[in-house]
């Protein structure tokens, strides 16, 4: 037996007056996800607990039976390892922003005209930098999407407990860099970070890349702002943890962090973007043929329902669930599956960001005690005879279902 | 106000397609534990918590309020309590086989011919061992059923991190105990094993009860196999817990002893097998007679279901579900009392094995919130008003019902 989790990312939601006080999943028509209903078990889990705001990367860690209080030490790791670096339990990552600074040191646009291109270019440079003194830390840079880039600081006695650099307004200067604890530890790693600001300066101001931007009337690429520290946890890996081998079909790099750092196979998709426009064809194509391999567990994020959420975008959400719903009737052809449909969080339309609401979840597969609910949404999944669950429970079930749990006592 | 708890073993299922998907319990005529249903309030148990796949054992520490995560160090312990060895904290117990040995020393018959009489004078001969050089450890064996035994180890400076001396096939030399963790602690209790199963061997070769079994053309029981090292755990009695007076009435040297550990009163049943062979008009007229006496909580378990399910004998878990609801019936006509009917965990047909489904639970007496569930089965009751709960949770709800908890705060 195999066992696939879909997760549509910020699909649930609360009622809404737009569409009679229901959610977009009761407005939706959504016949497949209600097909699993019918065929399955369900309820309503909350991703860490009650009334707590997941957001995707504690969520996506709780589901996959780590505890996130104990393994989440800010995005930064999860980012990093999103991006490709191969990062180790101690590294210090960090979120970037190629930022403009003008000649008084002031940031005139912190996303350096939302730069697109080239970044590669800069990040080679900004790899070079060797900071006197301290020699033995590596300093690892790597470009994300956008004005966006995560830098890795490897070495010892390194700390995470420093403040951010990136002064969050345009027309300031960056913020120095602080040791938030006083320890040795964090007052170097603060110490390095101020330096490496200020040289970054100094190296881009007249990089090519920038020379041309300038010429192009574009803001330069010219200094780089880290924020966000966090240290690298040591995480056991997921297979190791379970006993089995585990694939990955995510769209942003957040969660293909998330699956890296757990050891978890990333399967890369062509055109999955993570937004309204993805490739849903491409990721169920990709999703059916890595099923039909020799992985016993696949893990799916799909995040364009999280993105109309964010953006209030009721229209966007309905459409988005309507096409996910296709994907998830595709899906649910492949056999000897144990299938598992939920949300990381719910993100409303009326709030436009997460919130601690309890999502749906239905669980279908053979030797599942089936309930009558036969819709998949938020009030109907409360009904079912799962009940109330946690994220933390989920890998425990299913690894029961698939009959891969070794059984405590006798 | 008295509780009694009616743990059926293994009694909860999956559907199954023989009796047109539904669990043996929606397929047997129970109106007995229908009727409580209807009389109580419903819900689903998680032993341990979701998925997990509870034992026996792990699972009636958690129901009797223990953590089996601290508590639990292996069967050892709660066998030999169960067989009537007053155990203490700090003692390793092991479990034992009576094994068969030929005079090179290789195992030809790991349950000795399955010997079923005269253990207690090969027990009496064990017991007479002194180990030169450890006079301060005290040797204490005692005969299970067949060729089942316990050993205990009581002294200072010992420790269960040690390995199993029984091969597990025929036809190998036993195993040589070592050290787990290399401490002088599992390296002095290693050596000790090694000298047992050694000198066990000197003893009993020319036993009289083994002379004539080989005259019997019989395999004697000429070694002794010790394995499952688990230091006995100080566990807080049960009584005191809870401020009140206990009584066990079990089937199992498991269930017992985990009563006896705990300081509950067990008491013994002529003709209670664990099978479904058992005689279930006896122990209802035992837990009827217990229940007059001045016992304010008794803890019972029914094995036979249990034993079913492992056997993946369906017809056989359908008879003797509907004997077990007829002693629920005649235990109900008890006043002044509150139930509760659940089981320990799920043992499907199918599986033929404990799986981490939830289990049902439903709950009656004289101040319970009735809900509309009035039928007792997985399905019907997550339903009820109980929702989902966990085994640790019921003592605590036991109690308050009793009027016995302590208020927390004021």
């Amino acid at each position: 037996m195999k066992g696939i989790i879909m997760i549509i990312d910020g699909m649930a939601d609360r009622p809404l007056k737009e569409i009679g006080y229901r959610t977009p999943l009761e407005s939706a028509n959504t016949p497949n996800m209600d097909r699993m209903s019918k065929l399955g078990i369900s309820g309503i889990m909350d991703p860490i607990k009650p009334g707590i705001r997941a957001g995707s990367d504690t969520s996506h860690i709780s589901i996959l039976g780590y505890d996130p209080y104990q393994v989440y030490t800010g995005r930064g790791p999860f980012e990093a390892a999103g991006v490709g670096l191969n990062v180790i339990s101690g590294d210090i990552a960090f979120r970037c922003n190629f930022s403009t600074s003008n000649e008084e040191g002031i940031i005139i646009d912190r996303r350096a005209g939302r730069i697109r291109e080239k970044t590669d270019e800069i990040v080679s440079t900004l790899n070079t930098i060797k900071l006197e003194g301290f020699e033995d830390v590596e300093i690892i840079f790597k470009e994300s999407t956008g004005h966006r880039a995560v830098l890795i600081l490897r070495g010892e006695g390194l700390s995470d407990q420093v403040s951010d650099s990136d002064p969050k307004y345009n027309g300031k200067v960056p913020k120095k860099v602080i040791a938030l604890d006083g320890s040795p530890e964090a007052i170097k790693t603060a110490h390095i970070l101020n330096k490496i600001v200020k040289i970054s300066y100094e190296m881009l101001k007249n990089h090519p890349v920038n020379l041309e931007r300038i010429e192009n009337g574009k803001n330069p690429a010219n200094i780089i702002l880290p924020r966000g520290a966090g240290a690298v946890p040591d995480v056991k890996s997921f297979d190791d943890k379970y006993g089995i081998k585990s694939a990955c079909i995510a769209e942003t790099g957040l969660i293909k962090g998330i699956a890296k750092l757990a050891g978890i196979d990333v399967i890369e998709v062509d055109g999955a973007t993570g937004g309204l426009d993805t490739n849903l064809e491409n990721i169920t194509n990709s999703i059916i043929q890595h099923a039909q391999m020799d992985y016993d567990f696949i893990l799916i994020n799909i995040d364009g329902a999280d993105e109309a959420g964010h953006d209030g975008d009721l229209q966007g959400k309905l459409n988005f669930l309507e096409k996910v719903d296709q994907m998830v009737g595709e899906i649910m052809k492949i056999s000897n599956t144990y299938f598992i449909l939920t949300a990381d969080h719910t993100t409303p339309i009326s709030v436009m960001d997460h919130t601690g609401d309890p999502v749906p979840i239905v669980m279908s597969g053979p030797e599942i005690r089936v309930d009558e609910v036969s819709k998949f949404n938020e009030n109907a999944a409360s009904k079912g005879g799962l009940c109330r669950i946690r994220g933390s429970d989920i890998m425990n079930i299913l690894m029961d279902l698939m009959n891969r749990s070794e059984k405590f006592g006798a």
